[in-house]
Protein backbone atom coordinates (compact mmCIF):
# COMPACT_ATOMS: atom_id res chain seq x y z
CA UNK A 1 0.00 0.00 0.00
CA UNK A 2 1.03 3.85 -0.97
CA UNK A 3 0.66 5.73 1.80
CA UNK A 4 0.58 9.80 -0.33
CA UNK A 5 0.21 12.75 1.72
CA UNK A 6 0.43 15.59 -0.82
CA UNK A 7 -2.13 16.18 -3.22
CA UNK A 8 0.07 16.86 -6.21
CA UNK A 9 1.40 13.09 -6.09
CA UNK A 10 -2.01 12.02 -5.58
CA UNK A 11 -3.38 13.57 -8.55
CA UNK A 12 -0.41 12.10 -10.98
CA UNK A 13 -0.99 9.03 -8.94
CA UNK A 14 -4.58 9.18 -10.44
CA UNK A 15 -3.85 10.69 -13.78
CA UNK A 16 -1.69 7.64 -14.80
CA UNK A 17 -3.91 4.97 -13.92
CA UNK A 18 -6.77 7.02 -15.52
CA UNK A 19 -4.51 6.80 -19.02
CA UNK A 20 -3.88 3.12 -18.70
CA UNK A 21 -7.97 2.89 -18.56
CA UNK A 22 -8.04 1.54 -15.21
CA UNK A 23 -10.84 1.94 -12.57
CA UNK A 24 -10.34 3.70 -9.55
CA UNK A 25 -12.97 3.39 -6.19
CA UNK A 26 -12.09 6.06 -3.56
CA UNK A 27 -13.38 5.39 -0.15
CA UNK A 28 -13.29 8.80 2.00
CA UNK A 29 -12.91 7.89 5.71
CA UNK A 30 -12.90 10.45 8.65
CA UNK A 31 -10.32 7.73 10.41
CA UNK A 32 -10.53 5.39 13.04
CA UNK A 33 -11.63 2.79 11.22
CA UNK A 34 -14.27 -0.28 12.25
CA UNK A 35 -15.49 -3.14 10.17
CA UNK A 36 -18.17 -0.94 9.00
CA UNK A 37 -15.25 1.10 6.37
CA UNK A 38 -13.36 -2.62 5.95
CA UNK A 39 -16.82 -3.61 4.44
CA UNK A 40 -16.44 -0.51 2.28
CA UNK A 41 -13.10 -1.39 1.14
CA UNK A 42 -14.27 -4.65 0.36
CA UNK A 43 -16.88 -3.65 -2.04
CA UNK A 44 -14.25 -0.96 -3.51
CA UNK A 45 -12.13 -4.09 -4.36
CA UNK A 46 -15.31 -6.17 -6.27
CA UNK A 47 -15.59 -2.66 -8.13
CA UNK A 48 -12.70 -1.22 -9.67
CA UNK A 49 -9.15 -1.91 -10.50
CA UNK A 50 -7.00 0.20 -7.84
CA UNK A 51 -9.15 1.18 -4.10
CA UNK A 52 -7.85 4.66 -2.76
CA UNK A 53 -9.33 4.98 1.31
CA UNK A 54 -9.13 8.48 2.05
CA UNK A 55 -8.52 9.63 5.89
CA UNK A 56 -8.98 13.02 6.77
CA UNK A 57 -10.76 14.80 9.42
CA UNK A 58 -12.84 17.74 8.62
CA UNK A 59 -12.90 20.26 10.19
CA UNK A 60 -15.25 22.05 8.46
CA UNK A 61 -17.90 19.60 9.07
CA UNK A 62 -17.55 20.06 12.71
CA UNK A 63 -19.94 23.27 14.13
CA UNK A 64 -18.62 24.96 17.09
CA UNK A 65 -18.64 23.10 20.37
CA UNK A 66 -18.48 19.60 18.41
CA UNK A 67 -16.22 17.05 18.64
CA UNK A 68 -13.55 18.11 16.07
CA UNK A 69 -10.61 18.08 18.35
CA UNK A 70 -11.34 14.99 20.29
CA UNK A 71 -12.94 12.69 17.23
CA UNK A 72 -10.80 9.79 17.84
CA UNK A 73 -7.75 9.20 15.50
CA UNK A 74 -5.02 6.00 15.70
CA UNK A 75 -3.40 6.57 12.26
CA UNK A 76 -0.92 4.01 12.78
CA UNK A 77 -4.19 0.87 13.55
CA UNK A 78 -5.79 2.62 10.25
CA UNK A 79 -2.61 2.08 7.99
CA UNK A 80 -2.54 -1.66 9.39
CA UNK A 81 -6.21 -2.47 8.82
CA UNK A 82 -5.70 -1.01 5.56
CA UNK A 83 -2.85 -3.16 3.94
CA UNK A 84 -4.78 -5.95 5.75
CA UNK A 85 -7.63 -5.24 3.06
CA UNK A 86 -5.48 -4.88 -0.10
CA UNK A 87 -6.38 -0.96 -0.06
CA UNK A 88 -3.92 -0.07 -3.07
CA UNK A 89 -3.52 3.67 -2.02
CA UNK A 90 -4.01 5.40 1.40
CA UNK A 91 -4.67 9.53 0.58
CA UNK A 92 -3.53 11.06 3.91
CA UNK A 93 -3.56 14.89 3.12
CA UNK A 94 -2.54 17.64 6.25
CA UNK A 95 -5.22 20.30 6.87
CA UNK A 96 -3.23 22.56 5.15
CA UNK A 97 -3.38 20.38 1.73
CA UNK A 98 -7.13 20.54 2.28
CA UNK A 99 -8.04 24.17 3.24
CA UNK A 100 -4.40 26.17 2.03
CA UNK A 101 -3.99 29.73 3.45
CA UNK A 102 -6.97 32.28 2.11
CA UNK A 103 -9.52 29.20 1.55
CA UNK A 104 -12.89 30.66 1.13
CA UNK A 105 -14.86 28.87 -1.22
CA UNK A 106 -17.79 26.39 -0.32
CA UNK A 107 -20.02 24.06 -1.74
CA UNK A 108 -24.22 24.14 -1.05
CA UNK A 109 -26.66 21.78 -1.37
CA UNK A 110 -28.85 24.08 -0.02
CA UNK A 111 -32.31 21.54 0.50
CA UNK A 112 -31.15 18.50 1.14
CA UNK A 113 -28.82 20.36 4.13
CA UNK A 114 -31.52 21.52 5.86
CA UNK A 115 -33.70 19.00 7.92
CA UNK A 116 -32.77 16.41 10.03
CA UNK A 117 -28.90 16.30 11.16
CA UNK A 118 -28.69 19.95 8.99
CA UNK A 119 -30.94 21.92 11.28
CA UNK A 120 -29.09 20.47 14.58
CA UNK A 121 -25.11 20.87 12.21
CA UNK A 122 -26.27 23.77 10.52
CA UNK A 123 -23.05 24.20 8.34
CA UNK A 124 -22.58 20.31 8.81
CA UNK A 125 -23.55 18.93 5.03
CA UNK A 126 -21.90 22.55 3.67
CA UNK A 127 -17.80 21.04 5.07
CA UNK A 128 -19.33 17.57 4.01
CA UNK A 129 -19.73 18.59 0.44
CA UNK A 130 -17.12 20.61 -0.05
CA UNK A 131 -14.57 18.63 1.26
CA UNK A 132 -15.69 15.69 -0.92
CA UNK A 133 -15.37 17.71 -4.04
CA UNK A 134 -12.26 18.49 -3.09
CA UNK A 135 -11.43 14.87 -2.03
CA UNK A 136 -12.96 14.29 -6.09
CA UNK A 137 -10.72 16.81 -7.77
CA UNK A 138 -7.97 15.86 -6.14
CA UNK A 139 -8.44 11.56 -6.38
CA UNK A 140 -10.76 11.78 -9.60
CA UNK A 141 -12.00 8.35 -8.84
CA UNK A 142 -14.60 6.68 -11.25
CA UNK A 143 -16.30 5.83 -8.46
CA UNK A 144 -16.94 6.51 -4.85
CA UNK A 145 -18.32 4.76 -1.81
CA UNK A 146 -20.15 5.68 1.03
CA UNK A 147 -22.20 3.85 4.15
CA UNK A 148 -25.93 4.55 4.07
CA UNK A 149 -25.91 4.81 7.70
CA UNK A 150 -25.09 8.80 6.71
CA UNK A 151 -27.62 8.30 4.61
CA UNK A 152 -28.28 12.36 4.52
CA UNK A 153 -24.78 12.63 3.44
CA UNK A 154 -25.18 10.03 0.83
CA UNK A 155 -28.13 12.22 -0.85
CA UNK A 156 -26.21 15.25 -0.44
CA UNK A 157 -23.45 14.09 -2.31
CA UNK A 158 -25.23 12.52 -4.95
CA UNK A 159 -27.48 15.91 -5.51
CA UNK A 160 -24.33 17.73 -5.43
CA UNK A 161 -22.62 14.70 -8.04
CA UNK A 162 -25.19 15.61 -10.42
CA UNK A 163 -25.80 19.15 -9.82
CA UNK A 164 -22.35 20.33 -10.43
CA UNK A 165 -22.15 16.93 -13.29
CA UNK A 166 -19.11 15.29 -11.49
CA UNK A 167 -18.18 12.23 -13.27
CA UNK A 168 -17.73 10.29 -10.50
CA UNK A 169 -20.39 7.27 -9.87
CA UNK A 170 -21.75 7.05 -5.80
CA UNK A 171 -22.32 3.86 -4.45
CA UNK A 172 -24.43 3.51 -0.95
CA UNK A 173 -23.14 0.65 1.11
CA UNK A 174 -25.72 -0.87 3.38
CA UNK A 175 -25.38 -0.11 7.62
CA UNK A 176 -22.84 -2.60 8.53
CA UNK A 177 -23.81 -3.67 12.73
CA UNK A 178 -22.17 -5.20 15.37
CA UNK A 179 -23.79 -8.51 16.30
CA UNK A 180 -26.37 -7.02 18.83
CA UNK A 181 -27.64 -4.25 16.33
CA UNK A 182 -25.89 -1.40 17.20
CA UNK A 183 -24.73 0.33 13.55
CA UNK A 184 -20.87 0.88 13.65
CA UNK A 185 -19.61 4.30 13.86
CA UNK A 186 -16.54 5.90 15.11
CA UNK A 187 -18.41 7.68 17.56
CA UNK A 188 -19.53 4.49 19.51
CA UNK A 189 -15.83 4.80 20.91
CA UNK A 190 -17.06 7.72 23.15
CA UNK A 191 -19.97 4.86 24.89
CA UNK A 192 -19.25 3.40 28.47
CA UNK A 193 -20.44 0.11 28.66
CA UNK A 194 -24.02 1.31 30.45
CA UNK A 195 -24.28 3.43 27.71
CA UNK A 196 -23.40 0.74 24.82
CA UNK A 197 -26.03 -1.34 26.27
CA UNK A 198 -28.56 1.76 26.38
CA UNK A 199 -27.23 2.69 22.51
CA UNK A 200 -29.24 -1.11 21.36
CA UNK A 201 -32.39 1.22 21.94
CA UNK A 202 -32.04 2.81 18.30
CA UNK A 203 -31.90 -0.08 15.97
CA UNK A 204 -34.07 -1.85 18.27
CA UNK A 205 -37.06 1.49 17.58
CA UNK A 206 -35.86 1.23 14.18
CA UNK A 207 -36.77 -2.90 13.82
CA UNK A 208 -40.11 -2.39 16.58
CA UNK A 209 -40.99 0.52 14.03
CA UNK A 210 -40.40 -1.93 10.85
CA UNK A 211 -42.78 -4.86 12.27
CA UNK A 212 -45.43 -1.79 13.22
CA UNK A 213 -45.73 -1.60 9.58
CA UNK A 214 -45.55 -4.77 8.79
CA UNK A 215 -48.57 -5.24 10.92
CA UNK A 216 -49.83 -2.49 9.11
CA UNK A 217 -49.04 1.14 10.26
CA UNK A 218 -48.89 3.51 7.68
CA UNK A 219 -49.56 7.14 9.14
CA UNK A 220 -45.65 8.85 10.01
CA UNK A 221 -47.91 9.72 13.16
CA UNK A 222 -48.28 5.99 14.05
CA UNK A 223 -44.89 5.25 13.56
CA UNK A 224 -43.10 8.06 15.08
CA UNK A 225 -44.69 7.72 18.02
CA UNK A 226 -44.04 3.93 18.37
CA UNK A 227 -40.12 4.92 18.00
CA UNK A 228 -40.44 7.55 21.04
CA UNK A 229 -41.72 5.30 23.37
CA UNK A 230 -39.67 2.68 22.78
CA UNK A 231 -36.30 5.40 22.98
CA UNK A 232 -37.90 6.99 25.66
CA UNK A 233 -37.79 3.98 27.29
CA UNK A 234 -34.13 4.25 27.34
CA UNK A 235 -33.26 6.85 30.11
CA UNK A 236 -29.81 7.47 28.81
CA UNK A 237 -31.31 8.19 25.60
CA UNK A 238 -32.43 12.15 24.87
CA UNK A 239 -33.59 12.20 21.12
CA UNK A 240 -32.68 14.83 18.96
CA UNK A 241 -35.44 13.46 16.00
CA UNK A 242 -37.32 11.19 15.00
CA UNK A 243 -38.29 11.63 11.00
CA UNK A 244 -40.25 9.96 8.28
CA UNK A 245 -38.93 11.14 4.76
CA UNK A 246 -39.46 10.68 1.33
CA UNK A 247 -35.85 8.44 0.25
CA UNK A 248 -35.04 10.61 -2.39
CA UNK A 249 -35.87 14.65 -1.24
CA UNK A 250 -36.05 13.94 2.50
CA UNK A 251 -38.81 15.99 2.86
CA UNK A 252 -41.19 14.98 5.70
CA UNK A 253 -44.31 12.34 4.68
CA UNK A 254 -47.49 11.79 6.16
CA UNK A 255 -47.57 8.01 5.12
CA UNK A 256 -45.43 4.98 4.25
CA UNK A 257 -47.09 4.64 0.65
CA UNK A 258 -43.74 4.42 -1.14
CA UNK A 259 -40.90 3.53 0.07
CA UNK A 260 -40.01 5.69 3.12
CA UNK A 261 -36.84 6.50 5.41
CA UNK A 262 -36.97 6.67 9.45
CA UNK A 263 -34.54 8.60 10.40
CA UNK A 264 -33.03 9.01 13.96
CA UNK A 265 -30.62 11.27 15.99
CA UNK A 266 -30.43 10.21 19.32
CA UNK A 267 -27.20 11.71 22.66
CA UNK A 268 -26.20 8.79 24.73
CA UNK A 269 -23.56 10.65 27.11
CA UNK A 270 -21.17 12.21 25.38
CA UNK A 271 -22.24 10.14 21.95
CA UNK A 272 -24.67 11.56 19.06
CA UNK A 273 -25.51 8.86 17.71
CA UNK A 274 -27.84 8.03 13.98
CA UNK A 275 -29.65 5.38 12.42
CA UNK A 276 -32.17 4.65 10.05
CA UNK A 277 -34.15 2.38 7.81
CA UNK A 278 -35.50 2.86 4.67
CA UNK A 279 -38.91 1.32 5.49
CA UNK A 280 -41.71 -0.41 2.61
CA UNK A 281 -45.32 -0.77 2.78
CA UNK B 1 -15.80 22.69 -35.81
CA UNK B 2 -18.09 20.41 -33.90
CA UNK B 3 -20.98 21.92 -32.21
CA UNK B 4 -21.37 19.25 -28.94
CA UNK B 5 -24.96 20.35 -27.13
CA UNK B 6 -25.07 17.63 -24.51
CA UNK B 7 -23.18 17.04 -21.57
CA UNK B 8 -22.40 13.38 -22.14
CA UNK B 9 -20.99 13.72 -25.93
CA UNK B 10 -18.87 17.10 -24.14
CA UNK B 11 -17.27 14.48 -21.93
CA UNK B 12 -16.64 11.63 -24.23
CA UNK B 13 -15.04 13.66 -26.61
CA UNK B 14 -12.43 15.43 -23.50
CA UNK B 15 -12.07 11.99 -21.81
CA UNK B 16 -10.67 11.16 -25.40
CA UNK B 17 -8.25 13.71 -25.70
CA UNK B 18 -6.80 13.56 -22.38
CA UNK B 19 -5.99 10.06 -23.17
CA UNK B 20 -4.10 10.83 -26.29
CA UNK B 21 -2.60 13.58 -23.95
CA UNK B 22 -4.05 16.15 -25.91
CA UNK B 23 -4.04 19.51 -24.00
CA UNK B 24 -7.56 21.23 -24.18
CA UNK B 25 -8.42 24.62 -24.22
CA UNK B 26 -11.73 26.66 -22.72
CA UNK B 27 -12.75 29.88 -23.35
CA UNK B 28 -16.65 30.01 -21.39
CA UNK B 29 -18.65 32.72 -22.92
CA UNK B 30 -22.27 33.85 -22.61
CA UNK B 31 -22.15 34.27 -26.32
CA UNK B 32 -22.85 37.73 -28.81
CA UNK B 33 -19.23 37.35 -29.97
CA UNK B 34 -17.44 40.42 -30.24
CA UNK B 35 -13.49 40.69 -30.83
CA UNK B 36 -12.51 40.66 -26.80
CA UNK B 37 -13.38 37.29 -27.10
CA UNK B 38 -11.76 36.41 -30.43
CA UNK B 39 -8.82 37.88 -28.56
CA UNK B 40 -9.01 34.84 -26.23
CA UNK B 41 -9.86 31.99 -29.12
CA UNK B 42 -6.56 33.02 -30.31
CA UNK B 43 -4.69 32.93 -27.35
CA UNK B 44 -6.50 29.45 -26.57
CA UNK B 45 -4.89 28.41 -29.74
CA UNK B 46 -1.78 29.42 -28.90
CA UNK B 47 -1.59 27.25 -25.66
CA UNK B 48 -2.71 24.16 -26.27
CA UNK B 49 -3.80 21.33 -28.85
CA UNK B 50 -7.66 21.98 -29.16
CA UNK B 51 -10.00 24.75 -27.92
CA UNK B 52 -13.16 24.38 -27.19
CA UNK B 53 -16.01 27.56 -26.57
CA UNK B 54 -18.48 27.36 -24.48
CA UNK B 55 -22.04 29.73 -25.23
CA UNK B 56 -24.24 29.79 -22.24
CA UNK B 57 -26.09 32.04 -20.83
CA UNK B 58 -26.31 31.63 -17.20
CA UNK B 59 -29.33 32.56 -15.65
CA UNK B 60 -27.87 31.77 -12.07
CA UNK B 61 -25.26 35.06 -11.94
CA UNK B 62 -28.19 37.38 -13.17
CA UNK B 63 -29.92 38.80 -10.47
CA UNK B 64 -33.97 39.50 -10.29
CA UNK B 65 -34.54 42.80 -12.34
CA UNK B 66 -31.17 42.19 -14.24
CA UNK B 67 -31.12 41.64 -18.05
CA UNK B 68 -31.46 37.47 -18.58
CA UNK B 69 -34.01 37.68 -20.20
CA UNK B 70 -32.61 40.68 -23.02
CA UNK B 71 -28.92 39.62 -22.90
CA UNK B 72 -28.37 39.77 -26.45
CA UNK B 73 -28.08 36.36 -28.64
CA UNK B 74 -27.47 35.47 -31.77
CA UNK B 75 -26.15 32.01 -32.11
CA UNK B 76 -25.50 32.27 -36.03
CA UNK B 77 -23.34 34.64 -36.10
CA UNK B 78 -21.59 33.27 -32.88
CA UNK B 79 -20.88 29.84 -34.56
CA UNK B 80 -19.80 31.21 -37.77
CA UNK B 81 -17.28 34.00 -35.92
CA UNK B 82 -16.01 30.79 -34.09
CA UNK B 83 -15.53 28.79 -37.17
CA UNK B 84 -13.93 31.24 -38.76
CA UNK B 85 -11.60 31.30 -35.98
CA UNK B 86 -10.50 28.25 -36.39
CA UNK B 87 -11.88 27.22 -32.67
CA UNK B 88 -12.40 23.37 -32.68
CA UNK B 89 -15.64 22.49 -30.62
CA UNK B 90 -18.48 24.74 -29.49
CA UNK B 91 -20.05 23.54 -26.46
CA UNK B 92 -23.90 24.97 -26.30
CA UNK B 93 -25.60 23.20 -23.43
CA UNK B 94 -29.21 23.27 -22.96
CA UNK B 95 -30.68 25.09 -19.73
CA UNK B 96 -31.53 21.53 -18.91
CA UNK B 97 -28.53 20.14 -19.27
CA UNK B 98 -26.62 22.91 -16.82
CA UNK B 99 -29.03 23.24 -14.14
CA UNK B 100 -31.22 19.68 -14.07
CA UNK B 101 -34.90 19.24 -12.38
CA UNK B 102 -34.22 19.63 -8.31
CA UNK B 103 -30.95 21.45 -8.59
CA UNK B 104 -29.83 22.35 -5.29
CA UNK B 105 -26.17 22.55 -5.19
CA UNK B 106 -23.99 26.19 -6.00
CA UNK B 107 -20.49 27.42 -4.94
CA UNK B 108 -19.62 29.76 -3.44
CA UNK B 109 -16.51 31.88 -2.79
CA UNK B 110 -17.46 34.03 0.39
CA UNK B 111 -15.20 36.79 0.65
CA UNK B 112 -14.32 37.75 -2.88
CA UNK B 113 -17.80 37.47 -4.10
CA UNK B 114 -18.46 40.77 -1.25
CA UNK B 115 -17.36 43.78 -2.80
CA UNK B 116 -17.26 45.81 -5.64
CA UNK B 117 -20.02 44.34 -8.50
CA UNK B 118 -21.00 41.50 -5.63
CA UNK B 119 -22.67 44.20 -3.79
CA UNK B 120 -24.36 45.79 -5.94
CA UNK B 121 -25.57 41.57 -7.51
CA UNK B 122 -25.88 39.65 -4.31
CA UNK B 123 -25.64 36.07 -5.92
CA UNK B 124 -24.33 37.12 -9.10
CA UNK B 125 -20.28 35.64 -8.36
CA UNK B 126 -22.59 32.12 -6.86
CA UNK B 127 -23.45 32.04 -10.17
CA UNK B 128 -20.48 32.36 -11.70
CA UNK B 129 -18.59 29.85 -9.90
CA UNK B 130 -21.70 27.28 -10.03
CA UNK B 131 -21.84 27.49 -13.68
CA UNK B 132 -17.74 27.77 -14.38
CA UNK B 133 -17.67 24.40 -11.91
CA UNK B 134 -19.64 22.71 -13.51
CA UNK B 135 -18.27 23.94 -16.98
CA UNK B 136 -14.86 22.93 -16.17
CA UNK B 137 -16.18 19.24 -14.58
CA UNK B 138 -17.72 18.58 -18.09
CA UNK B 139 -15.34 20.36 -20.41
CA UNK B 140 -12.48 18.89 -18.48
CA UNK B 141 -9.83 21.35 -20.15
CA UNK B 142 -6.47 21.96 -19.41
CA UNK B 143 -6.65 25.25 -19.29
CA UNK B 144 -9.21 27.97 -19.20
CA UNK B 145 -8.89 31.81 -20.26
CA UNK B 146 -11.18 34.50 -19.02
CA UNK B 147 -11.01 38.16 -19.91
CA UNK B 148 -9.56 40.78 -17.43
CA UNK B 149 -12.37 43.09 -18.06
CA UNK B 150 -14.36 41.13 -15.36
CA UNK B 151 -11.04 41.38 -12.94
CA UNK B 152 -13.47 40.25 -9.54
CA UNK B 153 -14.51 37.24 -11.83
CA UNK B 154 -11.20 36.34 -12.57
CA UNK B 155 -10.11 36.66 -8.90
CA UNK B 156 -13.59 34.70 -8.11
CA UNK B 157 -12.64 31.78 -10.18
CA UNK B 158 -8.62 31.81 -9.49
CA UNK B 159 -9.79 31.43 -5.75
CA UNK B 160 -11.88 28.11 -6.83
CA UNK B 161 -10.03 26.48 -8.52
CA UNK B 162 -7.14 26.84 -5.95
CA UNK B 163 -9.86 26.16 -2.87
CA UNK B 164 -11.49 22.91 -4.67
CA UNK B 165 -8.07 21.71 -6.00
CA UNK B 166 -9.63 21.60 -9.45
CA UNK B 167 -6.97 20.78 -12.56
CA UNK B 168 -7.65 23.95 -14.21
CA UNK B 169 -4.71 26.64 -15.51
CA UNK B 170 -6.44 29.87 -15.15
CA UNK B 171 -5.28 32.27 -17.64
CA UNK B 172 -6.08 35.76 -17.20
CA UNK B 173 -6.23 37.97 -20.63
CA UNK B 174 -5.83 41.75 -20.83
CA UNK B 175 -8.77 43.51 -21.86
CA UNK B 176 -9.63 44.45 -25.07
CA UNK B 177 -11.01 48.00 -26.70
CA UNK B 178 -11.91 49.86 -29.36
CA UNK B 179 -10.05 52.08 -30.46
CA UNK B 180 -11.17 54.85 -28.43
CA UNK B 181 -10.72 52.68 -25.58
CA UNK B 182 -14.23 51.60 -24.65
CA UNK B 183 -13.97 48.19 -23.19
CA UNK B 184 -15.39 46.16 -25.25
CA UNK B 185 -18.76 43.94 -23.59
CA UNK B 186 -21.83 42.27 -25.37
CA UNK B 187 -23.53 45.00 -23.05
CA UNK B 188 -22.05 47.75 -25.25
CA UNK B 189 -24.83 46.35 -27.44
CA UNK B 190 -27.29 48.81 -25.26
CA UNK B 191 -25.79 51.83 -25.78
CA UNK B 192 -27.50 54.37 -28.02
CA UNK B 193 -25.35 56.17 -30.21
CA UNK B 194 -25.30 59.37 -27.77
CA UNK B 195 -24.70 56.86 -24.91
CA UNK B 196 -21.90 55.45 -26.95
CA UNK B 197 -20.28 58.36 -26.45
CA UNK B 198 -20.47 59.05 -23.03
CA UNK B 199 -19.39 55.66 -22.18
CA UNK B 200 -15.42 56.80 -23.39
CA UNK B 201 -15.80 58.72 -19.71
CA UNK B 202 -14.76 55.11 -18.04
CA UNK B 203 -11.82 54.55 -19.97
CA UNK B 204 -10.96 58.83 -19.90
CA UNK B 205 -11.35 58.21 -16.00
CA UNK B 206 -9.06 55.12 -15.83
CA UNK B 207 -6.07 57.14 -17.82
CA UNK B 208 -6.51 60.25 -16.05
CA UNK B 209 -6.00 58.38 -12.77
CA UNK B 210 -3.00 56.68 -13.82
CA UNK B 211 -1.77 60.02 -14.90
CA UNK B 212 -2.36 61.54 -11.73
CA UNK B 213 -0.03 58.30 -10.02
CA UNK B 214 2.78 58.87 -12.33
CA UNK B 215 2.26 62.79 -11.39
CA UNK B 216 2.78 61.29 -7.53
CA UNK B 217 -0.67 60.88 -6.47
CA UNK B 218 -0.52 57.80 -4.34
CA UNK B 219 -3.68 57.86 -1.64
CA UNK B 220 -6.69 56.06 -2.81
CA UNK B 221 -8.95 59.68 -1.79
CA UNK B 222 -7.08 61.59 -4.08
CA UNK B 223 -7.15 58.76 -7.08
CA UNK B 224 -10.79 58.13 -6.68
CA UNK B 225 -11.68 61.91 -6.48
CA UNK B 226 -9.35 62.03 -9.49
CA UNK B 227 -11.94 59.44 -11.11
CA UNK B 228 -15.47 60.55 -9.66
CA UNK B 229 -15.05 64.58 -10.79
CA UNK B 230 -14.38 62.82 -14.66
CA UNK B 231 -16.91 60.63 -14.65
CA UNK B 232 -19.33 63.30 -12.75
CA UNK B 233 -18.97 65.30 -15.58
CA UNK B 234 -21.03 63.56 -18.00
CA UNK B 235 -24.61 63.91 -17.61
CA UNK B 236 -25.26 60.49 -18.96
CA UNK B 237 -23.35 58.50 -16.52
CA UNK B 238 -24.80 57.38 -13.18
CA UNK B 239 -21.46 56.00 -10.93
CA UNK B 240 -22.25 52.76 -8.74
CA UNK B 241 -18.70 52.61 -7.30
CA UNK B 242 -15.18 53.62 -8.02
CA UNK B 243 -12.51 51.69 -5.74
CA UNK B 244 -8.76 50.86 -5.24
CA UNK B 245 -8.50 47.37 -3.89
CA UNK B 246 -5.91 45.07 -3.48
CA UNK B 247 -4.68 43.11 -6.46
CA UNK B 248 -5.41 39.56 -4.97
CA UNK B 249 -8.46 40.08 -1.95
CA UNK B 250 -9.88 42.77 -3.84
CA UNK B 251 -9.74 44.44 0.27
CA UNK B 252 -9.80 48.04 -0.32
CA UNK B 253 -6.53 50.24 0.17
CA UNK B 254 -5.30 53.54 1.20
CA UNK B 255 -2.28 53.74 -1.20
CA UNK B 256 -0.95 52.65 -4.35
CA UNK B 257 2.19 51.50 -2.94
CA UNK B 258 2.24 47.77 -3.74
CA UNK B 259 0.21 47.68 -7.71
CA UNK B 260 -3.41 48.21 -6.68
CA UNK B 261 -6.40 47.69 -8.42
CA UNK B 262 -8.61 50.52 -9.59
CA UNK B 263 -12.23 49.35 -10.57
CA UNK B 264 -15.21 51.20 -11.55
CA UNK B 265 -18.93 50.33 -12.06
CA UNK B 266 -20.76 52.92 -14.15
CA UNK B 267 -24.81 53.17 -15.74
CA UNK B 268 -25.18 54.39 -18.82
CA UNK B 269 -28.62 54.11 -20.39
CA UNK B 270 -29.74 50.35 -20.06
CA UNK B 271 -26.07 49.68 -19.96
CA UNK B 272 -24.22 48.74 -16.62
CA UNK B 273 -20.74 49.17 -18.22
CA UNK B 274 -17.44 47.82 -15.41
CA UNK B 275 -13.98 48.71 -16.66
CA UNK B 276 -10.83 48.34 -14.45
CA UNK B 277 -6.74 48.96 -14.47
CA UNK B 278 -4.25 47.99 -12.07
CA UNK B 279 -2.15 50.65 -11.02
CA UNK B 280 1.71 50.89 -10.35
CA UNK B 281 3.34 54.00 -8.50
Amino acid sequence: MIVIESTSDMRQWSERQRRGRQRIVLVPTMGFLHEGHLCLMREARLRGDWVVASIFVNPAQFGPGEDFATYPRDFERDRCLLEAENVDVLFHPSLEQIYPAGAQTFVEVEKLSLPLCGSARPGHFRGVATVVAKLFNIVRPHLAIFGEKDYQQLQVIRRMVRDLSMDVEIIGHPIVRESDGLAMSSRNAYLTSAERQAALCLSRALCKAERSVRRGAVTAAAIVDRVRAELNNEPLAAVEYVKLCDVETLDEVDEVREPALLALAVRIGKARLIDNRVLKH
